[in-house]
């Protein structure tokens, strides 16, 4: 029955089964379709559509025509979608939609047509999916390296040695909010190469005592931008494949003999680059200056091959969610045995109502790793540790998660015990709000029953869920000799009242 | 010129110096007034009145009327105090000043009769001063003791050894606030009494695993309830001296012989104990049932010698407050060079502008202390991590601090980069805000300076300060080669305008 507690080991999936990972980026769509074969994974299918949706961004809202292109290359993504369970579907968006404040107008609907999860990460985790993606495209030497992926709106950084990353960066630098706010007018000028460069150094100082050479053997580029500008130093002959220091001088010198984007002549310049060659330049030189890199390769890799990778992971040897939850309790140093025995509360709980409910593997998830580091905050204050616990959930970085599973962790945490108020459920669309009442209802139960006298055992109820009811059928007389339960239940029914659930014991 | 840095070794005080402590409770103010002999503190004078500020609260806040009898009785104690310097004079708010919304209608006119501050310390700091003075006030002995302090509104429970507290906890639950919520009109009966039990044993429940009987050798009650206690079983021969459950027993059958407060008969029951000692009783009880206490001697050391015994480590061997800043950069991991270096630059903008701007050696210990912490807040995430940073200082347990120093921390944190807005300076009173001002722009100049090419060196800059301006004189050429700098004070200039503060550089 406690099987589902450890949530991280699984048979492999067996040979010939399908992955699939859509990366949601501000400039592209990307597909990608992997067959296991011999327990590797081999792409089949690739399709990538110039979506522009970060264009599309306008006081920090996505247009309703950028919403409808992404929704129309969904559809065509939808197609060969169609024999693969949702369950090996992975959807990750990136900066634009962090940034978009009214995102869920384009996450629901594409929820609806890819029948999966839509989820947007933190920049944290999109480089823990670069550095994925790219190292499994490289040759699995033991160098430490330092990967860079220079995007539309933001950079990440990440330094990791195989295939394990062990600093991650995201900073608010890229090829195209660069290019927008140093060349207006797509004017092109050595003031505002330098303005450019200055604002791109000033923000990678910032981590630049992290990420210095000194503390990687090699460094590579993943992402259009530096891929492009690999190409174009090549064809002009200004270095022989890498990135160079020098390579980047000449194509600084080069650029700005124009005076604007569209009058630029440049061997190996692809159309769509144009707008943002100016900016990317300028950004990888201040990266090479300020953290001394003298050459960097560059790799196919990428977001969406990490997330078919990670994927694999969850689905078969290792959910990586499940490891940074065990590292944050560990972090924090919470209690172990208090988050286990609400974990195994819970897990009865779940198993009573999820089918009234409609509760999915997901959710328990969810319920299990909110359990298992409710009690974090504590190493801040024992006061309101709720509050701590759910401010860590939700600005930590949580290697494996999605912005809105830490902020459903959060809330689950904020609202386990104490009084339950509207300000803690402000980010829930009232569509998820149904459903986390009802997780919300499971971990509060779960958390009642963490301080019955006998720590190790329930007492021998039964428990039925109906649509809006929860009845907790106890053994006669078992109340009486539990008034803590007893009273701290009634403050339940109170409380649950407030979600619309009707709390009924005897 | 570095010496400041280190604020935690002083001289001794001389023999014959005097120290004086208030302590602002919820039902009495005290003073205490003590001499240093031989290095150590003999009491020359204590007062006690009660104000019953706790009884002033209403929805919240203290009524004109509470906040009239508070200044008066300061104005009396001020009389007695005039003879000592302000730095030896330490007063400390608790539980009523925490609950009060408008709380600075009462300490900022108490500042100016005082002729010092008033802080309000959280729960956690008026736990640890406690023991401070429960500790002073027993033998020396090497046992590991529980410490608890049933107060007005919040009890305080503190393990410790000889003068160390090692695990510290305020819970909301008090003899005074206890007895409205459970015994309307002051009507006594078994099921009020129950009910203040139960509620009692529940919010217990919460911190027994780490309280109790088994983390500790013998328990010590503090506070007036308790001692009122003790006198009431031994002036009834229940018990000879120590409250026991025996003892506590008889005391709730007596008491349930009667129908209300009023009508309480009861030897060694002082006048002024009739309407709360019910509700003192039940909580007792509680503590004793939920933590397996056996019995309980009590001792008269209370809040009031902790604070004079605090304030001696400050103005001589130690300052406790030196020691939480160095555990939290500890515990959190924040990069120590950076800590030291934004201490040292923010040393030499305080030494320029301490003058003209009024500012205190308290001033240059909460800058010093935010230094060392700014960068705490980067074990959650480098995504605004100075928020972090300010989160962790707002809502840490911090020996030593008060609510207003926390706050300062917090906002000197919070601010110390990126864009100013008004929500930082929320809880910052219209009277604190010009100070709060020139150390946030001696914070973020500090901070400016910490990324400088050379870490080490400070250019050899000339600042001057006049009211509202400050002024750098920079060797001429040095902004062109450190366009980061150049480009940094450009922001700052811009920021420090919306705190009314003129930047001007060459």
């Amino acid at each position: 029955m406690f099987s589902r507690v450890t949530t991280s080991h699984r048979d492999p999936l067996p040979d010939g089964s399908q992955l699939a990972a859509i990366d949601l980026g501000s400039n592209s769509f990307h597909l990608i379709i992997a067959r296991i074969e011999h327990g590797e994974m081999r792409p089949v299918e690739a399709l990538a559509e110039k979506v522009q949706l970060g264009a599309g961004l306008v006081n920090g809202r996505l247009t309703p025509e950028a919403i409808e292109r992404g929704l129309n290359c969904l559809s065509r993504f939808a197609q060969l979608l169609e024999s693969i369970e949702p369950e090996r579907i992975r959807v990750v968006g990136t900066n634009a939609l962090r940034q978009a404040k009214n995102r869920r107008d384009f996450t629901e609907p594409a929820q609806d047509i890819l029948r999966c999860p839509v989820e947007v990460v933190y920049g944290a985790e999109e480089a823990r999916l670069v550095y994925l993606g790219v190292a499994h495209s490289l040759a699995d030497d033991a160098q430490s390296r330092l990967v860079i992926d220079i995007g539309g709106g933001s950079t990440e950084f990440i330094i990791g040695q195989r295939f394990e990353p062990q600093r991650l960066e995201s900073l608010q630098l890229g090829c195209v909010s660069y290019s927008g706010q140093h060349f207006p007018d797509n004017r092109l000028s050595a003031a505002a190469f330098d303005q450019a460069y200055d604002h791109a150094a000033t923000e990678v100082s910032h981590i630049r005592k992290s990420y210095d050479a000194k503390h990687w053997e090699e460094c590579v580029g993943s992402s259009g931008t530096l891929n492009a500008i690999a190409g174009i130093l090549g064809s002009n002959g200004w270095s022989d494949g890498a990135i160079t220091r020098k390579g980047l001088s000449k194509l600084k010198k080069h650029l700005l003999q124009f005076e604007d984007f569209e009058s630029v002549e440049l061997n190996g310049l692809a159309e769509g680059r144009r707008n943002v060659i100016a900016a990317g330049a300028a950004i990888t030189l201040a990266l090479f200056d300020t953290l001394h890199i003298e050459q960097m390769r560059t790799s196919k890799g990428a977001l969406r091959e990490g997330v078919v990778y990670d994927l694999l992971g969850r689905l078969s040897h290792e959910d990586v969610r499940e490891r940074t939850v065990n590292a944050l309790v560990q972090r924090y140093g919470a209690d172990g045995d208090n988050a286990i025995i609400v974990s195994k509360r819970a897990e009865v709980l779940f198993d009573a109502t999820r089918d009234t409910w409609g509760l999915s593997q997901h959710d328990w998830e969810l319920l299990h790793w909110a359990a298992l580091s409710h009690e974090i905050g504590m190493t801040i204050s024992h006061k309101h540790y709720n509050r701590h616990s759910a401010y860590l959930l939700r600005n930590s970085d949580l290697p494996g998660f999605s912005q809105d599973e830490q902020e459903e962790l959060a809330i689950l945490a904020a609202s386990h015990r104490g009084k339950l108020n509207d300000v803690v459920f402000s980010e829930v669309s009232r569509k998820a709000m149904p459903r986390l009442s009802r997780l919300v209802t499971i971990m509060r139960l779960a958390a009642v029953f963490k301080y019955v006298e006998q720590l190790e055992q329930l007492p021998d109820l039964t428990l039925s869920a109906q649509e809006d009811t929860l009845s907790l059928d106890l053994p006669e007389g078992w109340l009486a000799m539990h008034p803590l339960t007893s009273w701290e239940l009634g403050q339940e029914k109170t409380q649950l009242a407030k979600l619309g659930i009707k709390l009924v014991y005897n």
